[in-house]
């Protein structure tokens, strides 16, 4: 295919030397086909470094970390290290300093909708690191039950967007939800990118539901957290367990005795 | 409370230089309280670098990557690097490699049961790369509606073991539908370890779904793929939001009309 | 503890002759405890018919069925028969009707937040038609996706009422996704009732999803459905069966040649 | 197409008076098409009674209720009035009896994969008594939170069987999870049939998870359920909520300051 385009003068990306697909957007570069078809090729082995566009590899980035800050409202990114920005600036800028510390390479077998696996290998820098700083916020400000609801449904919203389903029922359905839980992930945090990783350094919030006088049990003014509370909780929730180990094991007891 | 136990001889590992809690099993170590309590600390600070075990910091691990390769059969890593080992001997291999890349940090803000956020900082090194090659391992054995059905039940999952509720019924009847989707997962992963990092560098399976003949439409002997269906997948799929859009939007012209 | 109350003056419901509790509000009244404790004990049986308040039994209602007419406007009955009515007339009209038909008995062993079974018979007449006609009206204007994903919540929001949590952020997540899905539940449902049954007798809507000359694959004029379609759907949702079977079965022939 | 068979003698069971399809199995059958393609006409009604074959209509069904037992192992039901049974004889029996009290008539509008609404007409006799009284033996003997687990997956089940993958992997696993939950479902339920209703009469078994000593909290010799627990089970699931409601009370009185 590739001889048949430049026989006819067909401009394509693909070449003989980097033989693959890529399709870019403000989010991710996504490369398929070619060399890449063979799930043990190494897509990050030193000779096929060529490939990537928007991030270094992690051997190549700088030698010292770097710390980025990243602001929320409501769960969105509107600053960072203290300049505010419109959704697309946040998306440059991210993609700007995550790439540069190689951050967001992925390589993987996905299930297309038509019903085949298919590898990709993909670039997000600027994804990644708002996906990991926003995962950070949520842990300081989203109540706990809210959080796992919405976790348990994070498969389907994903299927949803990756089939093509943005404009369906069911997303509008759970984007409600979804935004219901946003309401107050709100702060601040820091992000330490070093040679392809992230690492959280730091997070505070006004709507911040971590109170370390309660979590460590000392002297709390409020007294929100009795540690007497704790023998009927155990208790009421291992109750259905006992019942059922009681007439389990009498039922076991009969039966040898017959 | 530290100055408490050292009046009195009592033997306790936090310190005044080493504030924290810290709890080991063959999985992990969790420091907890003391300076951690505060979220906006950074946890990974070259200040507080003593405070590991398990792990190098990334920025001091081998300027050179590693890899390291994983056997599964039917989801259970079985051999490390061509050499069979059981469940134990993994753990133990696992965490000393991962553990000398720096591999395995986390720093989080969870939800306790008892119904409080606290803050917690984590080593995991062995148990990271381990989840991190089975997930690359399952991406090429596991059927994609049994993957997602599983994903949708982490969370879940996850609560029953943080919560301690392992011997109860709910968790045997999720382990009954997890190790029925394990069956196949069968094959080997190669991992590359750098600074902190995991990066996939290949993975195969005598079970393999993947078949780059299909993905990839070319000459596919099976014939499996015929591009022709796609149009009538794209019909049906969409059969639902066209009846709807066209209902309503025959409602707003008839409003509008009034 | 009734001869003790008797003894003392104070004033309780139950007695000797109706030794259980009541609970009444306007959605139902609940019967616990005294004779209903035994699960085998017959609560619908002719003996035990003086208990029900806002129901007749089955056996009593009238020989004739009577049709009542619902309508709804995004997901909430607005009217009964034609009589336009605010909540809390639908909710009294309805239990006055279905209550006359025997409508709404139900006996169950529940489960209780704190961790015990126990076995409760209810009245719930209103409440029943209601549920049973927003039913069949959903049916007809809410979307297959956006359906199957509400109702997959419905034991989680049933569980957050059940417990008490109707003010937590949970609750208020997940009723954000429940009204995205009633937008469009507006129409008329006929219901049938007779001796303690519900019947639909009918339902229609200015939003009906429902085409009959799509779903009779008869002449339609927005030939929205073409038989040829479904060789396309059919081939590519089968498409991840057909390779794991042919994986699955060549891995199987080679075991057996060894 | 009626008249063209006539013509041609092709024999098909629809006809000029019996305008629709019609589909049965050893479970149910399914009438579609012709006069039900009105999702407003009045299946039920006295003009359409002779369409049904397996159901009479609750009308014309006995005036004495009936009782039938069921006797459960391992989530299956085994014996009916204390006849042993295999499978098609269970099936058998259960459909004469509850289509002998009118019980099983459903009138739907429903989803098909293909994703156009279709509105059915189905008599189901005895798999609406089988499911009923399954219900009810699963009340008294399964795990509360095993059950809201499989409770929660119900809608993926039937999406699973209604859109045919029954032989999908998918439905291994989920099948797996379902039948790890019906280990203990064993025991007795009697049903009460009249006209058209089910009502349940009664359920016992060996391995009832139901004490009413506990529920009733009165003396109860293994003194499982001790009421000051309530204290500390109620402190502690509320904890996340009031720490949330301080915090955002604060948050709100500082913007007011302001």
């Amino acid at each position: 295919m590739i001889a048949y385009c430049a026989r006819h003068n067909i401009n394509v990306q693909a070449s003989a030397s980097k033989p693959y697909s890529m399709d870019r957007n403000l989010l991710h570069i996504s490369y398929e086909a070619g060399v890449l078809e063979d799930p043990w090729f190494d897509a990050f082995a030193p000779g096929n470094k060529d490939m990537f566009r928007l991030t270094c590899a992690p051997e190549a980035a700088p030698d010292r970390s770097q710390i980025v800050t990243l602001e929320f409202l409501r769960g969105d990114c509107v600053a960072v290290d203290g300049r505010p920005m419109n959704p697309l600036q946040v998306m440059r800028t991210l993609n700007r300093v995550a790439g540069r510390h190689g951050v967001g390479r992925v390589d993987m077998v996905e299930n297309r909708y038509v019903g085949m696996k298919s590898r990709g290998v993909y670039e997000t820098p600027g994804g990644t690191l708002l996906h990991f700083a926003h995962r950070q916020m949520e842990s300081l400000t989203m109540d706990r039950e809210a959080m796992h609801l919405r976790d348990s449904l994070i498969p389907r919203y994903a299927a949803m967007v990756y089939n093509g389903f943005w404009f369906a029922p069911e997303r509008y359905a759970l984007q409600a939800l979804v935004e219901e839980t946003q309401k107050n992930v709100t702060g601040t945090v820091r992000v330490r990118l070093y040679k392809g990783g992230l690492y959280v350094a730091g997070r505070k919030s006004p709507l911040s539901l971590y109170n370390p006088q309660i979590a460590t049990m000392d002297a709390d003014p409020t007294q929100a957290y009795n540690q007497d509370d704790a023998t009927g909780f155990i208790h009421l929730n291992a109750l259905r367990l006992k019942v059922a180990a009681h007439v389990h094991t009498q039922k076991n007891k009969t039966k040898k005795q017959k």
